[in-house]
């Protein structure tokens, strides 16, 4: 490859400027020619006040790359390198439903391996494979590289039911735990190395490392002690201390969802109370986000996107592309073909787990066997994102069904036909696959 | 073998009459010479009760089997052919805390499977290992059959912890399943084939035969038409007719609490209001049982044992017992080695699936993977039966308050611990191993 | 099933007579009401010979049992219950070619797990999958029973790539081993059980018992000290007495090719020179078996028959087909899916392992992992039979080369590409996928 | 680690002046304080030859290397870093009776997987377990860093049965099919990469990319028109074209043994009427360089070593150690824990595979199952190995019997047991746990 075309769908987010101060800082070792930014006519506006400003930014760093903004999927794709995602069908208000609804019925909405990520998978996959699609005739030897969530459930569903071997999920959760873990120990994260394995969001460090030497017990006992290792967007209620000690391996900070489900639901109860579903509050914040894009003497990135949640997203994207480009065989943990690496998972599912990242893409690390103790959970939760996969795909109400009841957050078959019942006619217009005949 | 000696431990049961009668009918095919029933010193009054009504109905029925009764383990135990357990460490009072402490903090207590189980667990499996060890003493040669629940978690330790190979686990809710499937479908049992695979309490039947032809979907129709297949002591909420049909396969009565778990919490509160726990009800019924019992001219199991619950246990005891004496190669569900039979449980857990019962033992049959959906669930029970067992033989606080939070009944890490930590105090007498030292 | 319809394909076959003679044995409970003999023009002489015998042994018999003779296989396969299969394509004129090519390269042939086993496969799948689609159409309920070798090998094939589910390989080798181990003990066969598992013709007896007793190490003390247990059609060399105390589990006369190769092809090259191929010594005894069923006073099976070896085959095969139509549930060692019954092979693989028989077929007994001396041997011949299954679908020269070279009788690739382009050439007017166009 | 100490046990080895070459030229990276040769009584002298003359390239290269000369182990041991071991039990003439005895019985004696390789494996395995009683005692935190062959076995043994976890085996194999296919295609080998898996010397190249490109069709073209890549040690006799076109993985040198046994035995029973065997030109060769390396002038590594073979030892050990010390991430084939990186064989098994070298050791990358045509092979391969691992830490007569017996180099159990006899008696002083008392 030389002048590397890098084609972003969903480029009208507002995470982009991120995603192009990455490219732009390492425009040295990964030079990017062209940029596509990629959005649907809804997205039109936001898209041209997104692509604006990225245009102002590489200016102003006086890097030769081009962006390009287009409805156009296919003009973009055409012999792109690198595809990134980062749809939201049905944008932050299908979300808000994602969260609102199970709530109603006393459920944790959980926009990724909950019924609110059931339905966000519903939405998306079909989208994503088609994409898949056009990159096999339009650019069959790019690498896709999905941040989409639910970023697990899609790969699989990539991996599954598409032509493309050629793919990655990504996730900023690990990158945030080396961080907090680095924070905790006080010491530069570089100097922190964590053996992931698990799922999208159900990833656990197995062994953690400073300066290469095991410090898990140490970290566990910190971490028992009352440090936080969380997200802007996931509240920390607090570990039970001995109960990190009983575990014996980093959780990250999802598992709060599946190991304090109580407690979490009656914190999420109580904040939509306050202040309305977490969609309601991204809705808002976008807001102020785009009116500073809007600014047309802004030509940086601005401070308040960090804000926004998400951080380390694009860093963790910018970098995979570039250990890709520059085969630079540095570990990253990202979703892929577990090809063996964690046992008990089959050898053709997604997980999330180290990979050397090379020129010719991740190749993960064999952990072996999980410990039995969360083998059980990482279990069922893949158990969902598969049946929720082909729910996808086929638009099978009884699949969908069967992957909402499984799923471990929620109580009852009834409250899970009572909700996905709810759910189906509240996105009726992003699941054409479950509505275009009659259910028989 | 010729005189079989057949030893009862925890021979003081209510249920002995049945397991008496059972061995009675089948005198001619399986000739029992000795059954020793033996107890503790607090259940000598009780032992003595049922003891003299085995006599009676022996003497009635004019079959050359002695009765004996001790409260001397090893004395019986030599020589033994067969050594079942029925043991229930703390009796039905432990029970009751097991059912309404949990409940306390709006959890099911689930005496097998749950955080009931777990304690039932903690408290049995130290005993049976040190049956084990008897055993390997005094008749290596023989048969261990163990009903006493948390069957799974006991075989699991039994395998894992003990040097007896010969061992067992049994239990009658695939009888049940088959017994109820028969009537659904209008038929006399033997017609009905069903394969079971699963763990003990978290049995499916995957396909279901009629005279040879497959008829699991017209089963899960009738199934989901609103028919019953329950047993007395789980109360049928009725299933979600849908999620039936999604599930495709044939769920368990104990599956109530995992697929409507919210429900059955709600019911079982109820219940408690209006009726105490259901080993409250059982003391009762057992008292009740007793005051027969005693009667002199009682020589025959009294037709109110049925109302009991536990139909079947002693009828899949002796049916198991008679196959292997009479190498009858005929498939029976048992809890036994995995040996590779059902995939994705390692070889050598216990799982409770078909094997064919021969006089080298029951030899699982190979089912290979279990459905996609119920994976996850069935590897969440297995872990939480290892962790558990794990705990029980060590006493270590940690690993208890892991099973306890795994535990897919259990809502957060917060009260798991509190739920612990009350469940050890109250059963802190049969817990000797928790509390032998200080913790750490 | 009421009136069982059998169509044996290949019924012209010298050892039909001792298929009529098991059915008519077993009548009373195994009620054939027609027995269709199918065969090929070539075959309409023999078939006409051996089916005058059958109709003659039928009414003296007396059963109502109808011999119909056919050349047209559709015709014969419409509502079949039971189809087996017992063809020699090439005929014995093909198999000598098997076993003499190879020797003039030093090699053995090895008309099943060898290179000529190779060629009968190459030979003889794609006729059976064209029989599986007959069954397909006309009879899609039946069993189809294969006794045609390399039974393996055509197992293999049938289920990865037919749509038959329902078929089952059957080899007389387990069934013999069982013999002559009951009278290395002197006991009556019954009383021997033999835990087997691994291939077909790489069968081995991981457990012995008599009348329930583990009594392996007794059986290999008297194998170790000269007691023979072998084949007609395989020599007894005798084996090294430490090896099969090394050894541990009890080998089947066809390990005789790979534990003591060296020896086999000395003595294969002496008797080729003495009396020719094994093939060739048949057709002589086949002649004189044809001289005799022409006797129309003949009317039971000429104990002549029993030289011919394959003892047990028919038996074998009559005995498998009543435990399905009764439903028997007893324990028989055929080829069936493995479905994780043998660690490390894979599930959707054929294996010759215990089964229980029921009415919905085999279903194979679990024996976890394989003792590691053994597990290389049986894999290699699973690698083997797989690449050659493929090469026979495909016509793929290549495949059949690799097929060739890595099986463990080939000293090299160089004689291995020899011996193939021979044996393509001396077999290609049964080969036709693999001179249908030319090769590239 | 600040001052590395690297120990070096046989390091009166003729090849020890390119390690410390190798380690010279790393010196700024790699900054050794201190390396200890230690060897046996038996080699004070070559040893002192050898040592003088690494003290000389030292001193001429200017690096503050302090090199220790020593008989004592444990002194060496103590609060080592690194541990590398190039043991030959019995020096060359043991070598030259695993190679001549078996030629005997017109059998590869095969010094690593066959015949030969059992008994350097016998002599080897008992004095590297010992080494590691001395590691757990005096440098529980160094690695031991294997070169001594059998590597495979050796590497398997250290698992399975010292308590060293911190072990890799290592050969040059890999680094020369690099270097042999860069040549081929006429590349800097850096531009190659190989994923390689298998075992020791039974490494396959599963794919093969050039600058990232998928190449291995070219390159086994390039292969199967007689381009060449093989060792020093192993005669090219050319591939057959088709077989090469029909593997589609790239063999190593090896292979040739296994894929070609007819006429490398021929081969090598030339080679020996006219040269002796390979160990004896190699006591020539030895001879030759310990008369150079005596030279007081002497102060560089002597151009005529890399006639010796075992090419890249070094390098490879050198690159090793520096990607270990200096967290390089690089991607290196090593012999390590399998840890299901390759399915099939055991997780607990060694294996040669693909690893991301960290400071935390080799992490093997998942490569799920080998093809059907090769896990014969390798199965076997890895049977033999740990059967005979098993015979040398248990000196049982039987395991090795069945070791030899189903080397796939052996033709029969005969020949197995009359070559075990010669070789046990020729061998018999470095085996003290077959002879400490009499045989049963
Ligand atoms: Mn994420
Ligand atoms: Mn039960
Ligand atoms: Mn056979
Ligand atoms: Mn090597």
């Amino acid at each position: 490859m030389s002048g590397i075309k890098v084609v972003t769908i969903g480029g009208g987010s507002s995470y982009t400027p991120e995603l192009v101060e990455g490219f732009i800082k390492r425009y040295e070792e990964l030079p990017i020619s062209e940029l596509w930014l990629v959005d649907i006519p809804q997205g039109k506006e936001k898209l041209e006040i997104v692509g604006n400003l990225a245009k102002r930014m590489v200016q102003k760093a006086s890097v030769p790359m081009e962006i390009h903004l287009t409805l156009d999927r296919k003009e973009a794709l055409s012999g792109a390198d690198f595809v990134t995602t980062q749809l939201r069908v049905g944008l932050l208000d299908a979300r808000a439903k994602d969260e609102r609804i199970p709530l109603k019925y006393g459920v944790i909405g959980q926009e990724t391996n909950g019924p609110g990520g059931l339905f966000k998978g519903l939405r998306t996959i079909p989208v994503i494979l088609d994409i898949c699609k056009d990159i096999e005739e339009l650019c069959p030897d790019a690498w896709l590289i999905n941040f989409s969530n639910p970023a697990g459930m899609v790969t699989e569903a990539v991996l599954r039911y598409s032509n493309i071997k050629k793919t990655i999920g990504l996730c900023n959760v690990p990158v945030g735990m080396r961080m907090g873990v680095a924070e905790m120990l006080d010491v530069a994260p570089e100097r922190v190395h964590i053996d992931f394995a698990g799922l999208n969001h159900m990833v656990y460090g197995l062994n953690v490392y400073l300066d290469g030497k095991l410090v898990t017990d140490q970290v566990l006992d910190i971490l028992s002690s009352g440090a936080s290792m969380t997200m802007k967007n996931i509240v920390d209620l607090g570990w039970e201390p001995d109960f990190i000690k009983a575990l014996r391996v980093l959780p990250c900070p999802y598992h709060r969802y599946y190991y304090q489900t109580g407690k979490m639901l009656a914190q999420q109860a109580e904040e939509l109370n306050e202040k309305g579903t977490r969609a309601e509050v991204v809705q808002g914040l976008e807001a102020e986000l785009f009116e500073l894009y809007k600014d047309p003497t802004l030509d940086i990135k601005p401070p308040q996107l960090e804000q926004r949640g998400g951080a380390y997203y694009s860093d963790a994207a910018c970098n995979l592309i570039n250990s890709i480009y520059n085969d630079k065989n540095d570990i990253q943990p990202v979703n892929t073909r577990n090809n063996g690496a964690i046992a008990s998972i089959p050898h053709d599912s997604a997980v999330e787990v180290n990979c050397v990242i090379t020129r010719e893409g991740p190749k993960p690390i064999a952990v072996g066997d999980l410990p039995v103790a969360v083998r059980g959970l990482v279990q069922q939760i893949k158990s969902f994102e598969r049946v929720a996969a082909e729910a996808a795909v086929t638009g099978d109400y009884h699949k969908a069904l069967l992957a909402m009841t499984i799923n471990p957050l929620v109580p009852s078959d009834t409250v899970a036909k009572e909700m996905l019942d709810e759910m189906l006619e509240a996105h009726k217009e992003y699941l054409p696959l479950f509505f275009h005949e009659e259910r028989v």
